[in-house]
C-alpha cells in the first residue's frame, strides 16, 4: 500500500486527464490546473488533427478500465483511402482482418476523460496560471499575470502535463545540464470540415483515413460520429504550393479545383474557413532529463512533442502513464527510482518515434514519386504477405504492437538495410516478383 | 549617411561593448543594459576560461581602430606547450614564424571594451535587468524581480548580447518557428591558479599554451600579465576520473600529484581552490532565425554558445559584429536587408565552428590514444611542411585565417576523406614518410 500523496498536474489536455484517473485510482489527492477555460463549457478552437487511437492508447486506457467507454466516441478505420490525382479511390488495408485505428475528435475525448477523471475524485481548477515551479520544493505559483506577486501551492509532486510549450520544462530548461531542442517543419496544417449528409451519414466512406497524396502536400479526411470528416491541409509553409500562396479566394478556389477535385465540393464553405481557420505549425521537441529528483516530472508532448504523421503523438503519452503506473506497482514509495526509471526506459522509445514521424513526413513529401522507392514498397508488400511472421512491416509495428518504438526502429533499419541489397539485385525491376528476390530475402534475413 | 538610431544592447560582455562601440562611431545613440554590477568595480569571478584572441578577432578590432591598444593586453602564443604523463615538455608551433594567438583575461578585456565603448559615447546601464522585450516594437522591460510591473523603454532596435542564457533569445524561442537547442557536455571545468614569481616572472614559458593531455580530461594554462597563469581543469562530472569522484582533499591531492606531477606544487593553495572555484558546465547552443524584422538582433554567444576547445567563441561573436558593420555599410538605412543577410550568411559558419568545437573536444577525449588517429595528423604535417600552399591544416585555417568557418570544415571533411584512402595503404604504417605516399596524397587531392 502507498503513501496518498498530493499532487498537481498541470494541463488539463489528454494526458494529464489520464494521469489525473491514475493516480486517483491508485488513492492519490489529485489538482489538475489548466490556464483555459473549461473545455467542457466551450467551443472547441478546432485547431488539432483528428486523433488515431492505435493498440499502445487502448492498452492504456484498458489497463485503468476505460477503454469500453472510450471506444464508443470512435470511429474504426481499418484501411487508408487513396484518392489520387487521376484515377479512381484505392483502398489499403492497415493490418490482418479485424485490425482497425479509431478516429476521434480531441474535443470530444478531452471533455469525456476529464469528466472521468473528475469521477474518479480528481479536483480541476481552470483559468489558472502556474507561472513558475520551485522544483525542490514541488511548489507552483499561481497568479492573474506574469509581472503581479504569485500565490505559492506547495504538493509532494509536480506533473508537467502542459503540452509542447509547457511552462513546466521551461523551468527545467533554464538549468544546467537539461538537453533541450525544438525543431519546426516548413510545413504547417489547415483544418476544414466535410459536413455530413442531411440523413447524418458521412459523405465518404466512413471507416477509411482518407488520403489525397499530392507530393509535398496532401489532404487527409477522418471521420467523426456526427457524420462530418475533419480534414487536414498539410502544405509547405512558403513556395510554389504553399500556404504562403494561396493568399486570396480565387487562388485557393483554383487551388483545390485542380488537386481536390473530387472533394473540393464537399468541403464546408472553404472560401470562408480556409481564411477564418489558423494555419498551424508543426514541431518535433526532446529533452533531457524528464524529471527532477522525486519531486516533478513531465509526460506526454511536453517531454517529447511530434510530428503527427505516424498518428502516434496521443497514444505515445498515454504509454507514458501506463508505464508510470507500472513502475508504482513494482517500486511502492519510492518515487526517486520510479522517476528515474520512467525517463529512463521512456526516452529511447521518445526519440524512436519522433525519429519515425519525421521520417514518415520525409517519405510522404519526397519518396513518393520515386519509382525505386515504390517499387521497395511493392516488393516489402508482396514478401510481407508470403511470410507474414518474417517480415511484420513498420507501420504494424508502430500502430498494432505495444513493442517498444525503439525496436520498430531498430527493425526498420534492418529491413533496409536487407532491402538496399535485394534493390542491387540484377533486374530487379523487371524480376521483382519471383522466387529468386524470395529466397534472396530469406537469405538476408536469416544471416542478418 | 545613415540616420542616427536609439539602440538597446542587453548585455556588456566582450560582444555586446564591441557593438556599442562600432554602432557609437556609425553615429547612433547607444544604451547597454547589463543586470550584473560594473565588472570595472567588482571582483572578477573567475569564473572563464581564459581568451585566445586570433585573426578573425583582431580584424574585427581592427576594423573599428581598436586592435593596438587591445594587443597591449595580451601575451603572444606560438605555440602548444605538451606535458605528458612520461617524459620532457615538448613544443608545438601553431602556424609559420611570427603567427600567434594572444592569451587575454576575460576580465581585463572586458574591462578595457566598456571603457572604450564609453569613450564612443554609449551608456552603460548596470544592475537593470531586462525582463521582457516587445519584439514588433523593440522595447524592452526593465524591473527589480520578475513578478513586480516593468517599465517599458522603446528603442528602434534592440541587440541580444546577453550570452548562452539570453534572455532576449528567449523571448524570441517562444514565438513559432524558431528552432533552438542546448546540448550539455558530460564534461565540466574548474578555474585554478599558478601564481607568479616572487620577481613577477612567469614559472612556465610564458610564450606557450601549456597543455597536460590525459586521454579523456586535460589541464590547460594561458600566461597573463601580471606573470600569473590560469588553468582550466577539463573533465567529465561523472565516472572514474570525474569532478564527482575528486571528492575532498584527499583525493584531489591524490590526482594532481598522479597526473600533474610537473605542475601539482606551482598550483596556488590547490585544496582550498578547487573546492572554492565552481564547477561550471559546457553547452552547445544552436537557434534559428537570430533576428526579428528590422526590430531585434541576437549577437555573440545568445545566438550561437560553443565549446571552447577550439578557443574560437570570443572571435566568432566579434565576426558576427564585424559582419553587422560590413552589411550596414552596403545596405545603408535598410535594417531589415541588414538583419537578413546578416543572418543568413552567419548562421552556416556559426554552426560549423560548432561542429569542428565538438570535434576537438571529441579528438581529445577519445582518439589522441589511437595509434591510426596519431599515424593520420603524423602524415599531415609531414605532408603540410613539404606541400605548405597544398595542404593546410584545419588549425590553421579556423585561427590564422578569416575566411569563412564553414569552407574551414568543408575543406577539413575533403582532407579526411583523402586521409581515408591513404590510411588504407599497403604498409602505410611502417613506410608512411615515402614518396609513394607523397605521390598518392598529391594525386589524389588533383582528382577531389
Amino acid at each position: 500500500m502507498q503513501h496518498p500523496k498530493r499532487i498537481a498536474i498541470i494541463g488539463s489536455g489528454l494526458v494529464g486527464s489520464l494521469l489525473a484517473i491514475y493516480l486517483e485510482k491508485r488513492g492519490h489527492q489529485v489538482d489538475v490546473y489548466d490556464r483555459r477555460p473549461d473545455i467542457r463549457q466551450t467551443e472547441f478552437s478546432g485547431r488539432s488533427i483528428n486523433l488515431a487511437m492505435s493498440d499502445r492508447g487502448w492498452k492504456s486506457l484498458r489497463s485503468v478500465g476505460i477503454d469500453e467507454e472510450i471506444k464508443s466516441l470512435g470511429i474504426p478505420m481499418d484501411k487508408r483511402a487513396i484518392h489520387p490525382m487521376e484515377g479512381d479511390v484505392y483502398f489499403q488495408y492497415y493490418g490482418k482482418e479485424g485490425e482497425a485505428i479509431y478516429s476521434i475528435s480531441r474535443g470530444v475525448l478531452n471533455k469525456k476523460m476529464i469528466d472521468l477523471a473528475e469521477e474518479a475524485g480528481a479536483k480541476f481548477i481552470f483559468e489558472s496560471k502556474v507561472w513558475d515551479v520551485a522544483l525542490p520544493e514541488a511548489t507552483i505559483f499561481l497568479g492573474e499575470s506574469e509581472n503581479e506577486p504569485w500565490s505559492p501551492v506547495a504538493y509532494d509532486h509536480v506533473f508537467g502535463a502542459d503540452g509542447a510549450f509547457s511552462r513546466v520544462r521551461h523551468k527545467m530548461q533554464r538549468r544546467s545540464l537539461f538537453n533541450y531542442s525544438q525543431e519546426f517543419l516548413e510545413a504547417g496544417y489547415k483544418e476544414l470540415t466535410i459536413p455530413a449528409n442531411p440523413d447524418g451519414t458521412h459523405k465518404l466512406d466512413k471507416n477509411s483515413l482518407h488520403i489525397w497524396p499530392r507530393g509535398n502536400f496532401m489532404l487527409i479526411a477522418l471521420p467523426n460520429l456526427d457524420g462530418s470528416f475533419t480534414c487536414t491541409l498539410f502544405m509547405p509553409l512558403q513556395g510554389d504550393n504553399s500556404f504562403e500562396a494561396l493568399h486570396d479566394e480565387k487562388t485557393v478556389e483554383n487551388f483545390f479545383g485542380h488537386y481536390f477535385e473530387d472533394v473540393r465540393g464537399e468541403i464546408d464553405n472553404l472560401k470562408k474557413y480556409f481564411f477564418q481557420n489558423p494555419t498551424s505549425t508543426l514541431v518535433t521537441i526532446k529533452c533531457f532529463p524528464w524529471t527532477y529528483w522525486d519531486k516533478v516530472a513531465l509526460v506526454g508532448d511536453s517531454a517529447h512533442a511530434i510530428v503527427p504523421f505516424y498518428g502516434q503523438g496521443m497514444n505515445a503519452g498515454f504509454e507514458d502513464i501506463a508505464l508510470l503506473n507500472d513502475l508504482m506497482n513494482v517500486h511502492g514509495d519510492d518515487w526517486e527510482t520510479i522517476f528515474k526509471q520512467y525517463e529512463q526506459q521512456r526516452k529511447p522509445n521518445a526519440d524512436a518515434i519522433a525519429e519515425l514521424s519525421l521520417r514518415n513526413f520525409r517519405e510522404m513529401s519526397s519518396k513518393t514519386a520515386d519509382p525505386d522507392f515504390l517499387l521497395r514498397k511493392k516488393i516489402e508488400n508482396w514478401f510481407s504477405e508470403k511470410h507474414p511472421d518474417k517480415w511484420i512491416p513498420l507501420y504494424t509495428r508502430v500502430t498494432f504492437s505495444t513493442k517498444p518504438y525503439a525496436e520498430a526502429l531498430h527493425e526498420d533499419e534492418r529491413q533496409q538495410r536487407i532491402m538496399d541489397e535485394v534493390m542491387k539485385m540484377e533486374n530487379i525491376k523487371g524480376e521483382w516478383q519471383t522466387e529468386r528476390v524470395e529466397a534472396r530475402i530469406l537469405e538476408l534475413l536469416a544471416s542478418s
